[in-house]
């Protein structure tokens, strides 16, 4: 059994129209007018596949394919978000929910019937770029928020998100969390280079980075860079230079990566020694003990420096992301349903966050990731031929049929 | 003998009240009303004096004391600027010029008649903040500029310097270079911190370090943060990074100083590795082997790092300032007038740029320092106590007489 790949990809296409401005950049940020649009598209094509449409609280959207006969049983739960980040590619997300409704509908036109329900669910603000945090819809359906706090959220454009979410007709009724899933099946493009440097048409995730974010305040002294001797420095952005680059070693050792992506220094004169430097760093890891040591020995290393270099360190915690583990024995199913249909297939870790992140503090999950040409995402040079999005839609279907008991 | 150091640290103060603003901070900028006002200040003091007044077509002011039996004889020059940055400190300078006309008037009143004529020079734009270059005056009296190309400078102001100066009332009519010195001493706060960290009176300022400045543009290539394994990234901002710490190791090795004052990453996101790292150098050593070693050895650097990680390495050269090396025969007089008088003394480098150094161009040329607390300069916080600015006038009343051959 094969889904309808011309379908798919002109929905992706269709999609992928909606929310382009006068330019021709692509923004759907959530709870928009653009979002909106997407959002109806999607639910149209759920309709069409005679779902049964139910919004939730946060603005999930949920399409259920139940019949008399499994209506009383978990069901198995599949999709991602539409909603996208300023100037974004087409792929990001919209695979996963245009490809999840393929999934039914071809299930449905082949006739096939299933013991369990299987259900589509579009998440509200994944990206986070409006209102903060991204994955909100998923982390809020799996119990992590409080809804009536979230609904306050207020956006970058002081909008707030309950107002919004009414205001585009998609403030449901229904309470987060109203469906138990038996399992999630998320698809999405991998949004990093691995597979397609390597030459891998499936990817099998077995579990998703932790993420640490910790703003870093270094402060030394200004002084005058001709007359100051070496000895007499206290340097705070050859304090900052040297953080980096013990990041770079760490990571090195424990397999996790790191990214100094910000800084800024004091006085920044070309002439003065700088007296402040400020920067983040974004330390990920899929193992968590090895994520907890990395952060243990930047900690170790800040003290170190505040001796050598006479400097005074300052952190702030921005963001800390467990990492999570998936189900193995789904990403056991997504190797050997790839194997089957004789497709290049590794295990591998998400480096992003990812809806799929949230839910797994519910029900068994995973997900199935396709490549991305030359690791590009967030941006509209996000690529993925068309080949590889069919391939990874057809081990989509093989995977929710299995898990939803085919008959 | 001695100078009188109670008049002498009264005209410190009386000048360093000149062009302080409603918030009590001191800014006078070259060829600017504020500055016009030091200059009538110094021009009374000169005539005071009784030392005749000259302006140059660059605007600096000599005070000359000769005599008919000395008049023909190359003359011994002394002075400095009394032009300031922005939100000064009132010794930067100024205690060159006030200490010269000390000097002087000090000769006089004690009877003392000298083999040379002695004159006290006010340089024009030493800081160079409304227009550049700095040292200016002093450059284009040693010949170093065209006096034609430099008068239609443009401040960062949109005004004209040559106009400015003639607004002012200092655009004088005698060309730059009118009078050959038979050797130059400048008297100078330090504006670091070796004499006040080693306990030393008196510096005898036996060189003047090279300063060569660039821009560095590192280019890498911006990938997700979490995505984009560790061997996958070419990361700007590491590089920038490894390129602070290299620069450290080098100058402790050659002697120099190097700084890395000014940064910036493009796109400056928490999750965003860097593809672009700009950032400036400022390397100074006293020995230009040295210091074109140091900079040749950056430059093998960065084709290092071109290959090691990737990147692309951009450089643009800013400033480029050669060591000057002063006269040994005044640097030992100055040594031993501080001896004599019992202070405590050591031969030492000029880390910042100053006027003696374009003077060196043309004659014997020195400096004495006196030290400044804590290193502090270019700020309102600069302090010299008047112990030791009285002391260092004392030492500069010995030497220049000295040069002056005292009868």
């Amino acid at each position: 059994m094969e889904i309808n790949g011309k379908r798919m990809m002109e929905r992706v296409r269709e999609l992928g129209e909606i929310g382009k401005d006068a330019e021709g950049r692509r923004t759907r940020l959530a709870a928009s007018d653009e979002d909106k649009a997407g959002r109806d598209k999607v639910v149209e094509w759920m309709k069409d596949a005679e779902l049964k449409v139910v919004v939730d609280r946060i603005g999930n959207i949920f399409g259920i394919w139940e019949t008399e006969e499994n209506k009383e049983k978990k069901p198995i739960m599949i999709g991602s978000h539409i909603d996208s980040v300023i100037d974004a590619g087409q792929y990001d997300g919209c695979i996963g929910v245009i490809g999840g409704i393929e999934v039914i509908k071809r299930l449905q036109e082949t006739g096939v019937k299933t013991e369990r329900p299987i259900v589509v669910g579009v998440f509200t603000n994944e990206e986070g770029v409006r209102y903060s945090p991204d994955m909100m819809g998923s982390l809020v359906y799996a119990g992590g928020m409080d809804i009536e706090k979230v609904l306050k959220t207020v956006g970058t454009d002081g909008t707030i998100l309950g107002e919004e979410l009414k205001r585009i007709g998609y403030d449901g009724t229904v309470e987060p969390g109203f469906l138990q899933p038996e399992a999630f099946v998320e698809y999405h493009i991998e949004q990093g280079p691995i597979m397609d440097v390597e030459g891998i048409q499936i990817g099998a995730v077995e579990n998703l980075q932790g993420i640490h974010w910790q703003r870093v305040t270094i402060e030394g002294a200004a002084n005058h860079a001709g007359t100051t001797p070496t000895k007499l420095r206290v340097d705070a952005g050859l304090a900052a230079a040297k953080v980096n680059v013990f990041l770079r070693n760490l990571v090195e050792q424990s397999g996790g990566v790191a990214t100094v992506g910000t800084i800024e220094f004091e006085p920044n004169a070309v002439n003065v020694i700088p007296s402040k430097a400020v920067f983040t760093v974004d330390l990920r890891n899929p193992k968590k003990e090895k994520l907890d040591a990395d952060e243990k020995a930047l900690a170790e290393y800040f003290k170190e420096l505040e001796e050598t270099d006479k400097v005074k360190i300052i952190t702030e915690r921005m963001t800390e992301f467990d990492p999570v583990l998936f189900d193995e024995e789904i990403v056991e199913k997504i190797e050997a349903a790839a194997e089957k249909r004789g497709l290049s297939t590794k295990s591998m870790t998400s480096g992003a966050g990812q809806d799929a992140q949230m839910l797994a503090r519910i029900c068994p999950t995973a997900m199935i990731f396709v490549p991305s040409v030359k690791g590009i995402s967030h941006n509209p040079e996000e690529y993925t031929p068309d080949e590889n999005v069919i391939e990874g839609a057809n081990v989509f279907l093989d995977v929710v049929g299995e898990l939803a008991g085919e008959k």
